[in-house]
């Protein structure tokens, strides 16, 4: 009577899993749609199934459609390591490694986005159902996916395996679902981690998705959904976190580390919170709210802002000028509230010269709130380091670490521009950092110490 | 010499898992308890076990007695779809969905409260054992309990399965206890989801708790528990979660969607958290302090409530109306700061006509303290949408998103009776929006933009 | 086919593991090093692997050296029961326990710290590597790890059993690390719970470690790591949460009770946050920033000191007085920000008598940032309960519940002292409640009610 409802890829009769582990996963789901027929049978009938990755390296060549519900894909370890670090080791350094790829229950990605690039070609694993219910409770938990190599930059990019580019996706959920959950993952060098369309009451917590060029992006449209706990950083041209049309988002004490063209980048999103969340970008724009975000919490966060201090990423950038803004609003009847925004940046780098970068910058709408926010504005002269290897580990510290000897830099802490008024900016600057049409919104300076 | 202490249902001698689960289980537990007897042999002697139900469809006829510690029961799917939903679609539709059951490791509830109302005898998992130690680290993770059917409402209710009640509980523990987990849940179709006495140090962490009666309930009294980062939405007639004589409780990071005749309702709680979490409501009181709470901190929050655009639910509310205040507080000492609450609700279902809805209304006691909390209040005219099936979800997402267009709604953003004094009140209202008597309370107004 | 990468503690075929478990892993540890060999074998080669530990009670003789990547140890259960409640009941109330000792998959820690005192010597497991890359993604999830004994106190000590001391530790990571993940464990009766040197990406979640002389010490430097959503209370002689030197650390949605010498003890540590804890102390200095720690975020947090209401450790203190803070404050730029502080305190327990005692205290450093903070200080005549066994439940939570007939207690809530300048303190307290230098710093006092 043991059940059939438990599988082992290693186990499986059909294929080879370390060959190519979509062809034996999507084998098994063609067995559980076989063994599971009668959608109402004894109040039940299709119950799903659990497909077990023990830790190893498996070769995907196939993409693994999930077309049932109540699929759950579980390993035993999220096999994190810094691909980025290794890709900029010399290789004589490289042969005294204990190992060189990432590992635990990990999937290495052999496919990509096809010629039309049609991202949902590139994915892994790529989730999709027509019709009635929407597809419910899938499960990712506590493996690998790993995209190997970037390849992008074009002909001429010397540094292709820095460029975040290579048409592979993690996580690819194109249909409308409910009540799926990843948990304990472990994503690595994809263009796109995990991308997922239509979303309610999604569930991101407690992963590890790094060295991607963006982490997770919820298109489409979508409610009542949390990304959570997890640890995230995408590269220069992505985003750590991107939503769309979403209402009720929960984003949520997230340990979001650079680099990320955004950390967050929000459109159309509306009654939602950024909250409790540790942020830590390179560039301008770590936060935006863009298309007429409204009503949204961001509360209790730290935001910080400091140069890219690892000689091979110091090229790079997301474009962004020291006026757009650190956290650049667009919308209404935002609010953000008891925030910690930090940054600290040489002034030789700030754009365009002898700028006065704007830390909180409302372009749009009315009737924002920002209150009791501290913004500590600092100059720094640490120099890039071109230790390629973990020393990064020991620059990135000392860099963070470094508030000794900072001199103050004057900054914007709040601009309202003129297109937005109605606007309650209270605690949140003094009366010389903070740009703003007092006779259409209404403003209380922090008051200056001493004064 | 492999370890006995790992079952699993569908291997167990005795029983059939799928007839009745309940008896397989206290098969095993009996099991476990003829083996472990020696309460202290070599420093150890009753290790526990741990109880794996694969995925499939497992109906429970008898209920589970639990009065050992640290026994785990786990699953591989916590296998949540909407049952609400699928109740309110034509029977001609149901016909081609894909499925019409919750899945996962799924528990099909055939039991129900006794002749006498007692909910223990309803529920799927009982807890419960006299003497000392209190009984200790059992865990419940990953697996779906179904209560299959609502079958309330009366002789004369023509949809039963919208009432929300049907005497079951999914688990209940009945006697005192520590250090309790539950984790990753799914929870479907109970009248209770989740009822504790006694807590101490419990987690209910990570789980899909929705479309249940009341989701979360800690009776009797208990201290340092956490109810964090999980998806939880009740009926009109329950809460999502209830606590009564609770310390140190933290309420973080949930995802509250509705119903819940309250979000989350404390009654004598004292020196607790409700941070971080995201709250949407579609009555009046969708948080309640009853009993004298005193001292709770209640920051970061996202709270929202419009009006139940689904058909099939319009007919039900709470019963309260708009002056009985969207957070109602009873209780001294308190913290309400550093939230966002946002209403909208179109001006012909204001109850009583023509009120101005209260936001904030302290009733009793004294030093409140309510600091930097926006309030947005809006008039919304979005119709109900009579789509039974999956609509649902874009109706659903269609009213979250629609920020175009509202116009302002005159609300009391604070109300402090008479009965309630020494109370500070700052930032989170104009002078028009506040009431309040200032010769035994504290007051700052919100600045007015262009005042 | 089947996967040699998943192992089970009790199947293997060398040593006994519930003699000595160490032993066995490191058997196992050294066959996955004996089959992968090869770096780099298909752009792969060293995925690491599962040990699997089912319920039981496993003593360990030999420490477990752990210096391979991807190594996931597993258990079924984390066991925790209260070893302290235990060991202070008479013996012939143990004769009528159910259980006396914790369970589920339990780690008896046998060996101990060195005669020279080397804390690394003591720990069951100890992470290290030489070389590069950092050693990545070691897991520990859902086991227990058990001290048993407390034995220090010195010759006189009757009680040695409540020494928190023992020369034990949990898990002692001693060299740099990335991406390490301790979950669902349960850690009791260690004098160091986890220490990690040199850590990256950590997260340490979801963990129950208590009665432990510290739970978590972060040693060396670090960054971007996560302390988030555990249950944790350490002895008065240690930390429950320990950081130096470490930037970007986020302290999240833990509940912390008592005791612990602080709670939580920052050393250099920056850019880091504390948001949305539940903190409960027993003494003054419950939060600790020592040695200039900068531009942290501390918010949204409930923190709340009483006395030891527990007679067996009434005669236990820190050492400090009610003057010392109870957060207590070096360096510059932090940001105190949306929390509640409630103390609650027998006039005749402040030290020294009739001391107006501390809530806030800024000792050094410039720019803080000190903001919507809520402080109540109130007298409570609670007597302190000898029982000595589960009545310390009742006993806590009554403690705990007890608002009524409570007197106001007269408090400093915040101080600046001379040495620290250019701080802002804001609606934090009246113009009675604060000490400040009002010509270095800024101030706005918390209006009165009624005044």
């Amino acid at each position: 009577m043991a059940s059939k409802n438990r599988y082992d890829v290693t186990e499986w009769h059909a294929g080879n899993p370390h060959q190519d582990i979509g062809a034996v996963i999507n084998s098994i789901i063609a067995d559980i749609k076989a063994r599971q027929t009668d959608p109402d049978k004894g109040e039940g009938g299709k119950p799903g199934a659990v497909i077990y990755i023990p830790p190893g390296d498996y070769h995907l060549a196939t993409q693994v459609i999930i077309d049932i519900s109540y699929l759950r894909i579980e390993g035993s370890g999220h096999g994190f390591t810094s691909s980025s670090i290794r890709f900029n080791t010399p290789a004589d350094e490289l042969k005294t490694w204990h190992e060189v790829w990432p590992g635990g229950s990990r999937i290495l990605v052999d496919i990509c986005a096809d010629a039309a690039g049609d991202e949902a070609a590139g994915a892994a694993f790529h989730v999709r159902r027509n019709g009635n219910p929407r597809i419910s409770s899938v499960e990712f938990a506590n493996f690998c996916i790993d995209g190997l190599h970037f390849t992008g930059g074009g002909a001429h990019d010397t540094e292709p395996e820095n460029s975040y580019v290579n048409g592979k996706t993690g996580i690819h959920v194109a249909s409308a679902n409910d009540s799926l959950r990843m948990t304990g993952m472990g994503l690595i060098y994809l263009e796109h981690g995990v991308t997922v369309y239509d979303a309610d009451a999604l569930a991101i917590e407690g992963n590890f998705i790094a060295e991607c060029g963006s982490c997770i992006e919820l298109r489409g449209m979508g409610q009542a959904s949390r990304i959570a706990n997890n640890l995230i950083g995408a590269g220069y041209n992505g985003h750590s976190i991107y939503a769309e049309n979403h209402g009720g988002l929960l984003v949520s004490a997230n340990n979001v580390f650079p680099r990320g063209a955004s950390s967050v980048y929000f459109s159309g999103v509306v009654r939602s919170s950024i909250t409790g969340n540790r942020i830590h970008s390179f560039y301008p724009g770590m936060l935006i709210f863009a298309d007429n975000c409204s009503e949204n919490l961001v509360s209790s966060n730290h935001f910080f802002r400091d140069r890219e201090p690892w000689a091979p990423m110091t090229a790079h950038d997301n474009g962004l000028d020291d006026l757009f803004g650190l956290l650049h609003i667009n919308g209404s009847n935002n609010s953000l509230i008891a925030n910690h925004i930090s940054v600290s940046i040489d002034t030789r780098y700030i754009k365009p010269n002898d700028a006065r970068p704007v830390i909180i910058r409302v372009v749009s709408g009315k009737g924002n709130y920002i209150a009791s926010n501290h913004i500590v504005a600092t100059t720094e002269s640490s120099e890039p380091d071109d230790a390629p290897n973990s020393a990064c580990f020991s620059t990135q510290v000392g860099a963070l670490l470094s508030t000794d000897n900072l001199n103050t830099l004057e900054v914007t802490t709040v601009a309202v521009e003129k297109e937005s008024f109605q606007n309650i900016i209270l605690d949140s600057g003094s009366d010389d950092q903070v740009v703003i049409d007092r006779s259409v919104n209404a403003f209380r300076a922090t008051p200056l110490p001493g004064a």
